[in-house]
């Protein structure tokens, strides 16, 4: 028999009784019935419940078991007595007679319990992270991380992808985000920095003809933390395609994405097509630029119905003479809501930095659709009439209004559209709604520094190329830059790139930057795209984000093995930490910290 | 027709001829034959030869274009004429005839070729790796390397492993080698390093219960680079089981080695039940601890021989007198070389450091072999038959000698077994001889401090366990270490750990450690294993190596994408390079450079 076990955890079954078994793994609840002890030996694989009586050689042993402890278990297999069968388990109908224990991990004392399902605060989780990843929801979120990922990989495989990777000591990569920096032994003076993503090695890459690249890259960013983003580090499914338009990037990744999220979702209906949706489009009809879809709520514009002259209310009308817009919010139903769901929102909206949310409520009257409501008597009757056509209002919906300059206007509505989801409970959580939004514009005014600046990621194709530089607005031009969303997630963005260096540069100049720019952010790429760039695209999915997504859980560090803190601490290994003055000599650094208060 | 390619450049086939096609790729080669134009279009998938004559209305456009210009090619696919196919390419039989060509990326003067076999300086290679990529032996080998690891992961998982990411920003590891250290900038004066190697994080997933543990794990250790290790990352297939015995270690590692090996190594034949070898027998047969077993040359130990009264070769004599050892090499058909073979060798022994190295030649003398040679004479017959006989001797073969103490006689053994296999060419070249080497000394003498000290990995188990470090003599007793071997190279060290708090403090304390010591450099999992930890081991071949052997290459940089040069500098990106103040101002630390000379 072999040294550990014959059978794991999860495997014994009736048809086993009568023969003798072997397990190991840790002792998950121990329970004294009667003077007969319970014992529910734990693996990775499943528990059997092992039962151990005064009659046992083992007894004396069992006896001092604790919690948590490693121990190897041998026995004789039986059916469990008629009664206390436990069909919900797999080995719930047999257990195991227990002659022989041998402890080979002893266990102390426990700072966190390890069978229940109770909260432990962070900083115990994270500390004692072994602990917690015993437990029944974290071990499974763990193991759902790893299937997606498997499947990610196998899905970008059978879609003609290869995977490479791409180095981690590098130099800096023009994200925009903090670089973590590594000190260089051999270069006095000299940093490399930790990837914030493969941008340019993935460019390089298609650059060198390998035509379709993937890779589950882990990726850096010394930003503070939040819920949906580890400090530290993080993995992107990164894809990039050589000799492809955007459409062709979109057939690529649909079936990858809604394949996971079709095999890992529950059975939760998958958007099988995904809309486009221009960003314009998007900030009119959902006030940002990543829509939830679930949330059947679409804005609609009204500030020419708000101008007409019969309209009296004055706080929109003097808005609108300013340049400004009214966006109507529908609320489905809303109209049953008390006073206090208005009013309430209404201050929710004062909270929001706005003056206010007006709204009309419809109700059928004599067979016409009639509002009434603050603001409703300043609109005559037929004009409340297109409003609610325009909005698809029926009896019983209220309508909001945002009303400011546009992007404001934009934003709010998008808020107050969430919040109105949530509320009158229209959002289905039972569903994954994707959709991509598209046409991004290539530049925006820059307030601050009152020029032409890029809106994104100034290494998009701009769509219509130089011909689009030359001749065009640059507010009006549009680059061909994506985002993939889902449930009002931005999971990423990705461009069809511009890898035409002389379209980079006029690129660059609309926005005031001269070509010593690109050599200093882009310097690699820019020099590469001489000697024969093929266009190429590509986008890089989250693959923390899309556990989330699939786990149903709402913080990365339940679906990380083994995440830092909010302070980015390692708390389990106990870093950072300091260094040894030889470390610090070796690298060419010394400390330089802050005065003590 | 898409906007780019109908088809890919090693798609078309006679059975498309007379079809309209449009290709995308590279101006692999450009040539002029009495006016017609032919270029080779390459891309990932192939080449196809593309023609283009005066009457074309592509001409002028054709007759611009530079070698490695991307262009998009549309035309009529013709089978090529009678007497100009070619067989050894898949589109040989076919060309394009072409009628529109649009320029996709232009191509200013190479720096380096592509479409040659030329050998070019390696800072030209790694500066402009896009190209370099693009050439066909390198482009194949980034591809082996993918195709390698993909098997790798197929072959773990139908062996019942997970995957897993472990942090890559943690802290400092007690692998022994040099880290790299990242600086915080939440926490002035401390630092996180770059993870030699996911030990300890692979040891907290089996405490965690997590069974079976593997990863392709990026690794980072600032060492100096050399042929076969990479300056700064390279990647381990990382693995880790519990509940095992090194048996089964082996047994989940041996299919997995062999299968890709014998997927990958072009037919070569592979070491079906790999043979375990003990350290001190592999020491002794081998001279090394990575025995080269495609090597047939195996060394015995003649002391005994040579101390045998009858036997007058005094400058052996007094080296066994003061304790040394006599290690005999068979050179088998060596008697047939001249005098300068023997010379020659004697003079690699002296650059060795050693005072030389003796030998025999036997031949057949009246049907009983006879040795001649220098120190032949100091023989008598029989003890000369007796040596011939214990080293598998026959006629024509010769027998060096190394007489020295023990250690430094089986290194040179080992050397000189290794030389005489590659002068003798009786090293087969077309398998591959994999080996365990087991059994590792726990502890060994330190000749500088002059005390007992770990002879590998201290959290090995040691055999025995506590028992065996409570009674035995220190230098008796083994570890559950072990390497595996591939034709002379070391594709891992791995171990059966030690997970037990009490033998690790016994084990300590033997190497006159005590607990502070064990908290210090392996805190973390010392902690863990206090909370019940699983009996565990495993190993960790190198990823790159397996694809050097696979891939017939001596250097790493022949089968990594974007390689650092021996200086540790990532030539094509530039770094390490400088950071700005601000950024060394907000990770706390300020240069420290050395003296200007």
């Amino acid at each position: 028999m072999h040294r550990y076990r014959s059978h794991s955890c999860g495997a014994l079954r009736p048809t086993d009784a009568g023969n003798n078994a072997r397990l190991s793994g840790w002792c998950n609840r121990i329970r004294d019935h009667g003077g007969v002890l319970f014992v529910d030996l734990r693996d990775h694989y499943g528990l059997t419940q092992c039962v151990v009586d005064p009659d046992s050689p083992a007894f004396r042993e069992a006896e001092l078991l604790r919690s948590e402890t490693v121990v190897r278990m041998d026995g004789q297999v039986r059916l469990r007595p008629a009664g206390t069968e436990n069909a919900e388990m797999p080995t719930g109908l047999i257990e195991l007679y227990v002659t022989d224990i041998e402890v080979l991990g002893p266990a102390s004392e426990l700072p966190m319990p390890v069978a229940t399902d109770q909260e432990y605060p962070e900083e115990t989780r994270l500390k004692y992270r072994f602990l917690d990843l015993r437990r029944e929801r974290l071990h499974k979120n763990i193991m759902l991380r790893g299937q997606v990922i498997d499947s990610l990989r196998a899905r970008m495989k059978a879609q003609g992808f290869f995977e490479f990777q791409t180095p981690i000591l590098t130099a800096s990569s023009p994200e925009g985000a903090r670089d973590y920096i590594v000190p260089s032994r051999i270069h006095p003076g000299k940093f490399y920095a930790l990837p914030q993503a493969p941008q340019q090695f993935k460019q390089l890459i298609m650059t060198a003809g390998f035509d379709r690249y993937f890779q589950i890259a882990p990726c850096f960013r010394d930003e503070d933390a939040r819920a949906d983003r580890s400090p530290g580090e993080f993995y992107q499914l990164d894809i990039e395609m050589s000799f492809v338009t955007q459409e062709d990037v979109f057939e690529a990744v649909e079936p990858v994405l809604r394949g996971v999220f079709e095999e890992f979702g529950g059975g939760k209906p998958v958007t099988q097509k995904f809309p486009m949706i221009p960003y314009r489009e998007s900030m009119l009809k959902y006030g940002v630029d990543k829509p939830d879809l679930r949330n059947p709520i679409v804005i609609v514009d009204v500030t020419q119905e708000f101008e007409l002259p019969d309209v009296s209310f004055k706080a929109f009308k003097n808005v609108i003479a300013s340049g400004g817009v009214v966006r109507a919010i529908p609320a489905p139903g809303a109209g049953a809501q008390p006073r206090s769901f208005f009013d309430k929102l209404n201050d929710w909206a004062r909270g929001e930095g706005a003056a206010g949310l007006g709204y009309i409520i419809f109700d059928e009257v004599d067979g016409t659709l009639t509002g009434r409501g603050p603001i409703a008597k300043f609109i005559p009757a037929d004009i409340q009439a297109m409003i609610a056509q325009k909005a698809g209002i029926k009896a019983g919906d209220a309508l909001f209004f945002a009303c400011d300059q546009e992007g404001k206007a934009a934003k709010l509505a998008g808020a107050a559209r969430i919040k109105l989801g949530h509320e009158l409970k229209l959002i289905d959580p039972n569903v994954f709604a994707f959709c991509w939004v598209v046409d991004f514009p290539m530049y925006e005014f820059n307030e601050d520094d009152k020029k032409i600046d890029f809106s994104h990621n100034p290494f998009s194709m701009p769509q219509g190329g130089l011909e689009a530089l030359r001749t065009k607005d640059p507010l009006d031009i549009l680059a061909y830059q994506y985002d993939i969303v889902c449930n009002g997630i931005e999971l990423s963005s990705g461009a069809i790139r511009n890898h035409r260096p002389d379209i980079m540069r006029e690129a660059f100049a609309i926005a005031g930057y001269g070509e010593e720019v690109l050599e200093e952010r882009f310097g690699g790429l820019y020099r590469a795209f001489r000697y024969g760039a093929p266009p190429h695209g590509g986008i890089a999915p989250g693959v923390d984000r899309i556990v989330m997504l699939l786990a149903g859980e709402e913080n990365l560090r339940e679906v990380v093995l083994f995440p830092m803190n909010q302070r980015a601490e390692d708390l389990l290994m106990g870093a950072p930490s300091i260094v040894s003055a030889k470390q610090l000599r070796e690298t060419h650094i010394r400390l330089n910290l802050p005065e003590k208060k």
